[in-house]
């Protein structure tokens, strides 16, 4: 079959590798021939060197190569309609996830990646022997502008570095976008000047395209730094848009409906993901947890954070995010697990505090500091009454 | 529970219905609490009025009523960060999917819908007593500018009334978009005069956002009069902008990945994304076949059908598009479970016809004719030579 060749070698080739059911020659040509330039009966003037070849087929995987010719260069939306579209929906599968996409640097050449990366973000900070530590606001919606700006303060007072919006607030009837802006930027100045250090704040921008642009626009013209976009529902597409117009601010990656996407029989695990939106450019991205309120397999995990850290060509690592139901006595094994170039971020686990959010930050404070000279929390308790309360009411 | 009440009745509320195991109390709280206001923990200063309530739990079926609040006015990428979310990550779930949403005229009235829909494009060809019939250009990739046209220009000659680019063709080496918008929309006229029909032809732009927009004005200012969206690769960010560029195109909605994201245990069913996308404004909507070689439940099929082409307050129809492995012998199916308003899609059965894309196209026409005045397509093809040899080689 020519969409099947195990003794074909990739060079200069687009490499998908997908876990699927029924994993045989006959199906897995059937995915190469949809996902490239064939379809489900044979039509005249196809051609053979554009081809996608199965090259690899062990148990339950295969390896898919689709000469690079056939990818628009810097179109991620492109991308994803060829070797991510119409494959999910045919009936010849019981299952099927794309588990990985390796490129050439053919492909990978024609991407900015992240402006500021993962070093950029620690360089903006000044912070080099710890974990960044970062909060959203909680309740996640219905504050006005001016509390929710108080809740920022107090977050930063207690010890965080970076604050964020969370997923569903944008610009609403009580809490409106430039107003929130504009209360927290003002409010981030008075947090530095006590504290003396340097903060952040992620401003949620999601929406269609050019009012984005717009939102960033203003949170630039404002002094802001930083801005966060809602990178699946609000498209690939939209990334690209807000990274390309080049606006000199961190981009922060948040996830949601990802699960959507990446559990269950048909999909795509967010290792692809963490690939494509590093090239797309974004500066950190939620990666997972392990511990925590949300689903992530160890192993899926830890691949995600080894990925956007490590060197890739010309494309700059990305600072991944921990967040999701964390707490300070889950910090232990996050450092251990994820070491110290990483935002640890909490919502309730911060603003639930007995105490309220000031109290909270410093909680995630102690448990850092324990964590990294390897006390045991509990004894770091003894002299922290933040951590104390803390630990009382969560337990791991 | 305050986000559990089976007595609350929803007013000027958004209805989530979804299908969950397992089906309880505590899981159901825990979604509509997550996709509203709340997180793992309490946290002071939450808003008991923006709360989402649980009001129905049946079967394995939950429907949560959200506040309309919740919802930032024309923002689709918000709405899907907020009811389509983190939720699907939750670990306490085993399965989650989003199988409808209902929307108040509140929620409804800040979008534009389509420009032209159902009535729209039907009134652009003047066809009234038939389906469109439309096709894609096949090999989907892989012909250059002149054959591409070429193909197109056939099938237009052949009978068709609708033709355009595949999912994976935007801009490529071989086949350049500005290029192939040139010789498609010359041939095009030329198709017209000596067909005396009105032909349209969907060029592909699916891309970075005003990489998009910019391909869109071009096939614009060529005299082009329809543009192909990817939905879910650009995103629904994406959509919206193309839609509020208000170019006067007709915009056709193609749905690849739309199985990633909606089979198997964890996802969204796609007659959600119908209504968003009807919500955004695409004219056209791929919106499954039942037969051919795409899965597709008799009943979700039929169910976005319908939905697509009902009155919904101010909001136009969209016209479904039957696409996905279709030949001749599938038509007398397709013309009594969809009827007329419809476009019926070709593409390998079209151009994998035995004597080439002009007869492919032939055999569909006198299918359809055969279909409508309820002659067996059998005995038509006694006295129709095009669709004899169609049935010779597919049978259904």
């Amino acid at each position: 079959m020519t969409y099947f060749d195990l003794k074909h070698v990739p060079k200069n080739e687009v490499v998908a590798t997908f876990e699927l059911t029924p994993c045989n020659k006959g199906v897995a040509s059937k995915v190469a021939l949809e996902s490239s330039v064939g379809t489900w009966t044979g039509v005249k003037g196809t051609v053979e060197k554009l081809k996608a070849k199965v090259f690899y087929m062990k148990k339950g995987f295969i390896k898919i190569g689709y000469p690079v010719e056939l990818f628009e260069k810097g179109n991620l939306p492109q991308l994803l309609s060829s070797v991510a579209g119409n494959i999910f929906g045919m009936k010849v599968l019981n299952s099927l996830k794309l588990v990985n996409l390796d490129f050439p640097k053919g492909y990978v050449q024609f991407f900015k990646g992240p402006a500021f990366g993962l070093q950029g973000v620690l360089e903006y900070y000044g912070i080099s022997e710890r974990p960044v530590l970062g909060t959203i606001v909680k309740p996640k919606i219905g504050l006005n502008e001016r509390n929710h700006a108080k809740r920022a303060y107090e977050s930063w007072i207690g010890g965080m570095d970076f604050v964020k919006d969370d997923e569903n607030l944008t610009s609403m009837r009580f809490n409106n976008f430039e107003k929130r802006v504009v209360e927290v930027l003002k409010i981030q100045k008075k947090a530095e000047r006590e504290t003396g250090s340097k903060k952040l704040y992620a401003f949620n921008v999601t929406a269609s395209v050019s009012e984005m642009i717009e939102r960033a626009k203003f949170v630039k013209k404002n002094g802001g730094r930083c801005v966060m976009i809602d990178v699946l529902t609000a498209g690939i597409g939209a990334v690209q848009e807000l990274r390309n117009a080049n606006l000199g601010l961190i981009i922060h990656a948040h996830r949601a409906m990802h699960a959507a996407i990446g559990r269950g029989s048909f999909g795509i695990d967010f290792l692809v993901w963490c690939k494509l939106l590093r090239l797309a450019g974004v500066d950190q991205l939620h990666a997972g947890t392990v511990v925590g309120k949300m689903k992530g397999d160890r192993q899926d995990v830890f691949g995600c954070y080894n990925f956007l850290r490590k060197k890739w060509l010309s494309i700059k690592p990305v600072m991944p995010v921990a967040s999701g139901g964390l707490h300070p006595g889950h910090v232990p094994f996050l450092v251990e697990n994820f070491g110290i170039e990483v935002v640890f971020q909490f919502g309730g686990g911060v603003h639930g505090h007995p105490f309220g959010t000031v109290s909270g930050s410093r909680a995630v404070v102690q448990a850092v500091q324990a964590s990294i000279n390897r006390v045991r929390l509990k004894n770091y308790a003894e002299k922290h009454e933040e951590l104390k309360q803390a630990l009382k009411k969560w337990s791991r």
